[in-house]
């Protein structure tokens, strides 16, 4: 049996300005702990900008999405743009600001944010496909955006602002701790809060790994 | 019963310039997950050079190893030079080419390489405290540098150079599998060999996984 394909959207490095590592990380310890391979890719953009992740400050630099994306990946990722989700049997958004700010402008403008065009026609082609998409942390309000006014039901844990943001989208927000996820079994979205209400790795690890059970027993 | 606490060395954020990113993760998921609490440190010094992780060419940047292991730790990290054996259970370093560069000069003089002398001194403290270390990847012949003549012995999988530096040391090699760990008992030194010969993560999870449990059990 062919192993499943499974795309991971990576927005970068790091949690202040790019893909959260330990949530991207885990994703693919536990699609390769299931057998599955993994897919990684970026979007060869500059970031909306660099934080130096010791003091939290904004810093005067310019990283490109995909070579950070890259580190994560151990340099075997392609860019996002080149990526047909015909190549796919899922795809997963590990989380981190940069799904905010690089792959987004959820972070900006909320339930008006823009979303990455190469990005948006990948969520599209993989539902029109019917193959599940799974998305950890704020990566939810990128799928509620994509998705908007289609009723699709997601969680980012328990933050207000994001649950309005996700109301106002036309979608339905539902209630999780870290470790739990939420799947709407008829849009084949599966969400987990993880960072966003979590506070370790073994917490958010436990929604992760059912996340991407989850994700492989939809991909078929 | 107070948790574990267990320090973990690292050496900037990537492989081919800093820490080794899945190594270093899945060392704090395996820690945390098993209930002990981690310590992140790093050096705060200018790394030996920036790595595209995309093309793999050295690049005219400066970035500084504490800032950008950081990201890994997100933003809970202490600087090196500060931690004293006595506060902690037992250290781990993970592995990456940032150990070899910006730890220490093994990637350029192998069994004559010098290593961070902060470092240096923790390792001999934990070692005359009794205390256990874990080394990951290449971090083995770092360990070896500063135990140089004590007979210790490690795995850094089935690298011939680095085996035969280790030797040049006055230090023991033992071959291990990726997923293998490999037990210095007297000298409480637990090594893995993880990506310097392992090809997937779930495989060098394994290692990692053996090497934090028996890390944890023998830091009492």
């Amino acid at each position: 049996m062919a192993k499943k394909r499974i795309g991971v959207v990576l927005a970068g490095c790091g949690v202040y300005d790019g893909a959260e590592i330990h949530e991207a990380t885990l994703t693919l310890y536990f699609l390769d702990r299931a057998g599955a391979e993994w897919v990684a890719m970026a979007p060869n953009i500059d970031q909306h900008h660099v934080v130096d992740h010791l003091t939290g400050q904004v810093v005067e630099e310019h990283r490109n999405v995909l070579a950070e994306a890259a580190r994560i990946a151990r340099g075997k990722i392609r860019d996002l743009a080149e990526v047909r989700a015909s190549e796919l049997d899922g795809l997963i958004m590990p989380g981190g600001f940069g799904v905010a700010k690089n792959l987004s402008s959820i972070a900006f403008n909320g339930a008006e944010a823009e979303v990455n065009p190469d990005l948006a026609v990948l969520l599209r082609d993989m539902h029109r496909l019917n193959k599940p998409i799974g998305a950890i942390c704020i990566s939810p309000a990128v799928v509620s955006r994509v998705f908007a006014q289609m009723g699709v039901t997601v969680t980012i844990g328990c933050d207000p602002g994001t649950i309005s943001a996700i109301e106002a989208m036309g979608n339905r927000h539902q209630t999780s701790p870290a470790d739990g996820i939420v799947l709407d079994e008829d849009k084949r979205v599966v969400s987990t809060p993880a960072y966003m209400c979590g506070s370790g790795i073994a917490e958010v690890g436990r929604g992760i790994e059912k996340l991407v059970s989850r994700v492989l027993e939809l991909a078929n």
